[in-house]
């Protein structure tokens, strides 16, 4: 049986600043292996989003089949921290080390839920990557490509990522919004203030644009999403010349959306409403996620009953925040996260209580029984 | 009598790029002092916008009194002129030179117009500044402050600034219109789009102020004046980051407007609108002009009639354009510009003709007649 407190100190004395390689894998796979897990490690990908190592580990053949996905890659420490970032101490009945809840201590947790169960029930796998924290190119899309190439297919996936806010059980996520930013460029012909009629100023259409984007609603949220948003993150002009008509104007948004829509319908509705204000507008746009939504039912249940059992408290089921690599897995099979509190993830002195982690390992070791029953 | 085509090659020839002191000067009094004239020289002001220097000339004690008002300086000649820009050379009958049009000849021509009418007729005063085309701090204003000390008050001023468009002749400026700049900053609260609630975005309150800006029409125009435009020029967030909101947006207004406004008043009803739709926007703007007429009557009728006599063409009354210094001299007494054909002011191988500069120097004496009759 591993002991999650011990793992979590050996996975946060590896230095992996994202893209994570070697040693904190060689960690993971040292633990892995003799509880029968066959472990699959691959690198893959060019700069500049690579190369990224990745980790498929699975175990069992049976009918039922759980995943867990989660990542060994961190965010940079940064300055200020009262130890060393990469020391795994225990101080007052907290672990501190960059990655502590975001998120060794949740892999180490689900290992050590997986020691505990039988071999032979069902099916476990693990998706681990090194690149969640960059721009995750090479990452878990890289290790469902592999796991596609292999016939793995998991029913139900948990994502181990810190959910939990206030105390570990609170919060449970079903879904994420999805993001999309859009580039408008209004062009225009340059000229003299004192001669307008010669010039074309292109800024009165890409006010038109925008004022009109500022009343639309994309929805009023759903049951379990609240409202999509847009938001005009930027305007460009660039014009230094007070006496200067500009050639150029533009702007960038950024919309977060419930899963009511999709990012390529939201860019062609922007570009509806620029093509009619301001007529040769370029409208470009970058998918970074869509929304996806895990609808209430017998994964979330089986997870809540599971941090009842475990805590006494009853968890919220959020959408809320930012996007994860649930957006990915989600095409696979229902997705749910959770994982550790996250107030301290992405700064200074991240720190997990030992408590929570081994209650964690708790909840994983009831939900594997409970998926694989 | 002095000639005018070579008083022009005179001063042509001494390099005089904004700010103009020294030797253009020099050979503007060696003209002015045997033909009668009282030369009143100084240098004023301090960097970054000084030292200038600036001439006032005077002649005369009758009571009729007529100033003529304009500039040595020249803007940068640039690369590419088929000769030298300081040669003064005729070349097919068309004197070349930077600042031939702009507005070396005038001052020529009427030095020429000068010497040929009688000394004890009124008085006869040429108000002659170094800087023009620079930044003005210290040009036609101090001068204007060096006849108020002085008690000199011109009954008339006639600027010559090249209005004249396809010939010589066919345009008078009895107005100009005015010039203001207003900057609008809008400070919000900085964040993360996926947390909107938490951040407070300046950016749909510009866009609501500009908007409404948009809509505004100060006027329909007038009898001599083209209607007056408000030019939203730029607009700046500086916001290089996607996933965050700004902090601040600001943009920059340029309004050219005619004599039913004064610019103090555009900045209030600017600011006006910024508060109703982003209380708390910060509202600054710069007068560089009030609008100006001289309502059509003796004075224009009286240059007129000269322009007729001596071309035959009959001049189109206009306060089209940019600014001048007229918008300073309007101030002091009736104020009316002619001069010569502008089509190639500020460009590469600025020329005059000729005949253009005789005819002028003649039109320049008749006006003198009359003015002083």
């Amino acid at each position: 049986m591993i002991d999650p407190v011990h793992l979590t100190q050996a996975l946060l004395r590896a230095d992996s600043v994202t893209p994570a390689r070697g040693t904190v894998f060689d960690v993971l796979e040292a633990a892995l292996v003799p509880i029968g897990f066959a472990v699959d490690r691959f690198v893959v990908g060019a700069a500049p989003d690579g190369p990224v190592e990745n980790l498929l580990a699975t175990r069992g053949d049976g009918p039922r089949h759980l995943a867990f996905a989660g990542h060994v890659d961190v965010v940079p420490p940064g300055e200020g921290w009262t130890g060393s970032p990469w020391s795994g101490e225990v101080r007052g009945g907290l672990l501190y080390g960059r990655g502590a809840v975001d998120m060794k201590g949740a892999v180490a947790a689900f290992v050590a839920a997986a020691s505990r169960s039988d071999a032979d029930k069902g099916t476990l796998s693990l998706i681990i990557t090194g690149d969640e924290e960059g721009p995750a190119t090479y990452g878990t899309v890289a290790l469902m490509e592999r796991m596609a190439a292999r016939g793995i297919v998991p029913e139900l996936c948990l994502v181990g990522e810190p959910t939990s806010t206030e105390r570990l059980g609170d919060m449970v996520k079903i879904g994420r919004r999805g993001s999309v930013n859009i580039w408008i460029d209004v062009p225009g012909r340059q000229g003299h203030v004192a001669y307008p009629h010669l010039a074309d100023n292109p800024i009165p259409r890409l006010i038109a644009v925008l004022a009109e984007i500022e009343t639309v609603v994309l929805d009023e949220g759903t049951d379990w999403f609240q409202p999509s948003n847009i938001e005009v993150t930027d305007i460009t002009v660039g014009n230094p010349a007070h006496n200067v008509i500009p050639a150029h104007a533009s702007a960038r948004l950024s919309i977060r959306f419930n899963d009511r829509h999709r990012g390529d319908d939201l860019i062609t509705r922007i570009r509806k409403i620029a093509d009619r204000h301001a007529p040769g507008a370029v409208v470009t746009g970058k998918v970074s996620g869509e929304a996806f939504l895990t609808e209430p039912g017998a994964f979330s249940t089986l997870l809540s009953e599971a941090i009842v059992a475990a805590t006494g408290v009853t968890p919220a089921l959020s959408t809320t925040g930012g996007t994860s690599d649930a957006r990915f897995l989600s095409k696979l099979c229902p997705v749910v996260e959770f994982g550790l509190i996250n107030a301290t993830m992405h700064k200074v002195d991240e720190a997990v209580a030992v408590e929570d982690l081994r209650t964690l390992a708790d909840i994983y070791a009831d939900v594997i029984e409970r998926a694989l029953r």
